[in-house]
């Protein structure tokens, strides 16, 4: 079977189309069927699910790696998914992946994440979708465990598909596997958010900072199961309702 | 009972803090306490839950409309609430207020919209929190109805308090309120995305555009509900964990 019978794969992430980590995926990727990479030209992390309104977009076609079809977009990771999708692949794709993000996306960072974003575009548009992040920050990471725990994702999204509206997060540490499990996602937030500083103009200045405090305790929540050495799935629904105060209020006068 | 002994309400929005639907909003929240503008400086619409981490973030103190005290912030909307949070305000807030937005924040919208992210900020920080919009994207569009709303909405919240995680979303047509009624965010998309032009260079650009399509019927969802001339209000969650399926898979092996 060439390649272009096989499952069209399209790769995304939020670092930029020149990260490590994508070529790491789009090695997996491509054990399963044909890659096209269609990322940022640059780093776009914590963009969350920004799309782009008021500017164009360009892209721009690179060879990846001397072997893959890459596509540097002039804008966020949702927008290259949306661009990918609409303009710049020859047929649709059968799968989004994206990452691997260099560092965690679990508990509160699911929100921020451009590299989970990605995906989630991928699913609004009708696609299986994932996401891949490791924990560790430093791009000479080893990446080796994500890249297993990803072709296993992958596998199961092909061999069982997914629901409609469900994304699929995975996190992994560096290093290599110890085994997937299922988690949710952490409830948590960031504190000591800003450093406060002064700049030589003694205008007064703030950089996002702090770190991630659990709201909540728990064995099955994605934070702790990453700290335990596993690797973690978390499946992520794009319709935001909160039921549960749905069904309590419904009747209540406003 | 002095302003400053009552509550204090951050407000802030997409549109950015000269917008006049901030002005609405903050007229709206100045019949139930102190008020607190903390706003981006400029339009930052469809910017979904973006902060910014790679460039440090300034504020400029202004007086909105002679009568309000305002903090224009180099940032996003969820970066506003951050830094009003952890730098701007002298005390904590009783609630953040992000609007009104001239444009619908139903369906799909919810992801895209900065207006949705800093009400969402507002709810991880522990502060209860309502984003309001008005349907119609004309800025000289008649928000009475949009700030009766609110109006109920705030009266609502600091009434019977919000559970903790949920955010309310509140979308209103143009014109006098007809009235409120409960919604569930409606499973949509954007069709027909990208405009594709052809630059004085000769090189090709992409516009975003294309409309939003139903991918569901149903007599409740937000869209459907403010075509027939309600109001809509949707409690929003920011655990985005689909809990159907985690039943579903728990014990399958990865």
């Amino acid at each position: 079977m060439s390649k272009k019978d096989s499952p069209l794969i399209l790769v995304c992430n939020d670092d930029g189309i020149f990260a490590p980590g994508i070529l790491a995926l789009a090695e997996v990727a491509d054990e399963f069927g044909q890659v096209e990479i269609v990322a940022p030209d640059r780093q776009q992390s914590a963009v969350g699910h920004a799309i782009t309104m008021s500017t164009p977009l360009r892209s721009r076609s690179f060879q990846i790696d001397g072997r893959f079809n890459g596509q540097a977009v002039t804008g966020t990771p949702a927008d290259s998914v949306k661009l990918g999708h609409d303009q710049l692949l020859d047929r649709k794709p059968d799968l989004v992946v994206s990452g691997i993000n260099h560092g965690s996306n679990a508990g509160i960072n699911i929100l921020y994440s451009g590299t989970v974003s990605a995906a989630t575009e991928g699913t609004i548009l009708g696609y299986p979708s994932i996401a891949v992040s490791c924990t560790a920050y430093d791009e000479e990471a080893d990446l080796s465990g994500a890249q297993e725990a990803a072709r296993k994702v992958i596998d199961y999204v092909f061999t069982n598909g997914l629901p409609k509206g469900v994304t699929l997060n995975l996190n992994a540490p560096a290093g290599p596997l110890q085994g997937i499990k299922w988690a949710r996602q952490a409830n948590s937030r960031y504190v000591e958010e800003f450093d406060d500083r002064v700049d030589p103009h003694n205008e007064s200045y703030y950089w996002l900072t702090g770190k991630m405090e659990l709201l909540e305790e728990g064995e099955d929540i994605d934070v702790k199961v990453l700290e335990k050495g596993f690797a973690t799935l978390t499946p992520i629904q794009y319709d935001m309702t909160a039921y549960s105060l749905m069904e309590e209020v419904e009747d209540s006068d406003l």
